[in-house]
């Protein structure tokens, strides 16, 4: 789908995960603070529970609407006379599929079949890259502008990729998460962005696709879109840490929870390894 | 052997080693997860003594092939007039050459020489990155879907180099492993499809090597492939799941015993630094 | 700012904070060596409060002189007839803001808001990264030596845009600090080598920018840059050393002490690791 | 000096680092199995004094003669008519003086003078990356052999740089060291066969440069150097294991000792990170 909803719709679904991540990762991690391990919550594991449904979810939406759009491929790859049909929409499901993919890891982890920890990160990680793959080489042959604002994008998608397959050595680790978090709202607001350009709504003025002026600019909205991201996650966990202050009626009680485990763990490796060393 | 049958024969041995991997590794790891660890573990390391066996066996038929095929080299390298004698068969010698080294430092990890842990991942990575370089080099100069379909080989290559080269900090890691055994298969089936490919059999039409719709379904079909051998891997695991529990006469025997380890070991890392702060 | 000032001000920048380092973090690492953990120091705690103020007073500074120098933007980003205002002026105001945002992390990780920790070198990297990513759009269609000498300084920024984002799993590592301390020297030194070579002082002869040998020699000139910047950290260290050593009146008592600890985390990781083996 | 002289004498230096530490890695690694840890072993501090020493001679030695060979620079820079003075020269001095820094912290590392752990390793880590920096902008505007042949040098410099860097964080880790020695000795050779393939010795015919087969063939050949690397270091270990055997006396006691500590050690980190966690 080449055109504004094209780029709209995946860009709302990284807008809303990035959006949920930033306010779940919090939660966990200061109600983890409190009570103890975050991973034997069960609170926290019914939400990655609900959140891998929503993923199969809006996958299969996604991946239906690329094939039955009215000018989709409606599965057919191949057409009589040996030409390939509508690939752009082929290669969207294909991202589609590994994103619903890496929801039914989370749902299977969910239950106990003993699948080893660190396989929902993976299949994540793998299924952002292979976002990346396919975007990589999808921008071939088009106008200096156009493949500018992809490349741009391609740094979020593999940054996320990295910074994903380290949570599979590091999980839980707040930091990460809140960058992940970070990452994925600037996709979304990206694909959103990377939509006005190319196909500007209504009587918009086209953007010239090959001055040079519009690509400097473009590279600096790039990071503005990013500095927006990291203040939404900042008010994020500024809420989520004031209301788990308000509900938990007495303010104290969390701050001093909070505090008595933070003192345990500054800089937490650092922190493990001079213990271990001071035991001897 | 610039033919399907020289595409077919690597590609046979990486998909039996991917095959064969991601049936070891959930046996060893289920199995660990019950008697203790893994390591100490006998049948473990004769099973990694003869896959060391099976590499030598498999890489010295690969070498002998290569070099003795009617239109191989027959050892020689330099002709009379100061031209190189076959040397894609020769580069081919190498690859395998490099896995052999790999197989001989398997079976001397084996008998009681010291050797140090990991250098036999070490020298699986180097074994794998070998042959991502003389890959890398081997494409130049050719038509734009040869080198395509190349260089999305080199994904799957550096990317088991890479995981492999984590194995040698953090090994026994069932995660690195089943991603190490997904790309095996990936690189086993990916050699068949370059095959079918470049080298159409029987009677099936050739493919335009400058079609960039080609190249945009190449890519595509890359990632198929990789969907499938997750697939597979995933089965796989399953199928040893199941064998497991139904072997060992008390299916809760085996699903206990895993969960206790498996609570010990939630986030192996995170908890070991969670735990040794804890004991301040 | 595209002059010899415009270069001037952020390498003094630069060059404060790259001193600033280099005599901070050797004096918390041998007081901390004396008296207990770093972190928990009330010292050196304040040292951070006040180097987050100066960031954020320092690229107010920056963000204002772009905006409002003469020739500046003054705000404006859109001009009546659809160009940009100053692109180049906007995008070093945005590399400020990111620094100001990492100076802004620094400030709330000192007050009780329980953030995490490691965000506030996150926050460092990110805005070093950003800075990097500017550069990198910044060169394009310029002559060679211009692109050249940019391109280096694109090594010690990416340099310590990674250094930093490992400090946030290895916090108050050493090593890593003084690593930091010399990359920002060293850009330091090289903004103002930059603004001597593209925009010569006073009767000074311009350099020819598309010499081979012009190229060869500044590629070596910030090899030689470096070295200045390792000596620097090295006196530096030295100093701070023989000062801690005089003040405290027992020079014995210090390098007991240090000696003391020193003993206990030779080579910390590897200690820890050891130790915990031992353990068994 | 580019002729024959100017690859073999820096050839023979990594020639003679990497043999003499694929000897002296393999010997403290096996000693300190015995004894306890390594790093507390005069007999190693001694060594690598020694080493410093020897790294701090040798650099001083290249300097010279690459300044005051008869067609070297002197110690000038520039002549009088504003032209650069022998530009590889002074190239070449930058290289020797970053190994000799290297040198001079490994002999301030000896002496009680409190230099952080880890110091060391990264100015050798430095070391060779300034080495692969000036090489990397060495090779422009150069025939495609001559081009090749000195990138693929690359991969060993920064290779070898790479894990030197990750031996700061794991220090004394055999693997490593033993990776690091065969990075070495394949430098060295690799230098020696640039020196063959450029300029030819005695009556031997000249490369044709610009041969796509030539290539290929100096490709397959880097692959061959690093085996017989490989095969070196695999060699020397035996050699020091069976000379520590012979010297013992009791073959028993160094076979004992070590499996006692091997058994302790058995996936080291893993073992570290189950360890911890099974004391909970």
């Amino acid at each position: 789908m080449a055109n504004f909803k094209g780029h709209a719709l995946p860009g709302s679904f990284f807008l809303v995960f990035g959006l949920w991540w930033s306010i779940k990762y919090p939660l966990t991690y200061l109600n983890g603070r409190i009570k103890g391990k975050r991973s034997s919550n069960k609170f926290h594991k019914r939400l990655e529970l609900i959140e891998g449904v929503m993923k199969v979810v809006f996958t299969l939406i996604g991946m239906l609407a690329e094939q039955f759009v009215p000018d989709g491929p409606h599965l057919h790859l191949v057409s009589g006379d040996h030409g390939w049909v509508k690939l752009m929409n082929w290669q969207h499901t294909t991202m589609y599929f590994f994103y619903g993919l890496s929801g039914v890891v989370d749902i299977l982890t969910y239950f106990p079949l003993n699948f080893p920890q660190g396989l929902d990160r993976l299949s994540l990680a793998l299924a952002v890259f292979i976002e990346g793959l396919l975007f990589y080489y999808h921008v071939h042959n088009r106008p200096p502008l156009d493949q500018h604002i992809h490349s741009l994008l391609l740094i979020a998608i593999f940054g996320g990729s990295i910074s994903i397959m380290i949570e599979v050595f590091l999980r839980d680790n707040i930091v990460l998460e809140m960058f992940r978090s970070s990452l994925a709202i600037l996709q979304g607001t990206w694909f959103w962005q990377i939509g006005f350009v190319l196909y500007p709504l209504g009587k918009a003025p086209e953007w010239d696709q090959s001055d040079h002026e519009n690509i400097m600019f473009i590279t600096m909205c790039f990071c503005w879109h990013y500095a927006v991201s990291l203040i939404i996650i900042s008010v994020n966990y500024g809420l989520v840490y004031w209301c788990l202050k308000r509900n938990k009626g007495l303010a104290g009680d969390v701050t001093i929870g909070i505090r008595k485990l933070k003192s345990n763990n500054q800089g937490e490796v650092q922190t493990a390894l001079l213990t271990a060393s001071d035991e001897e």
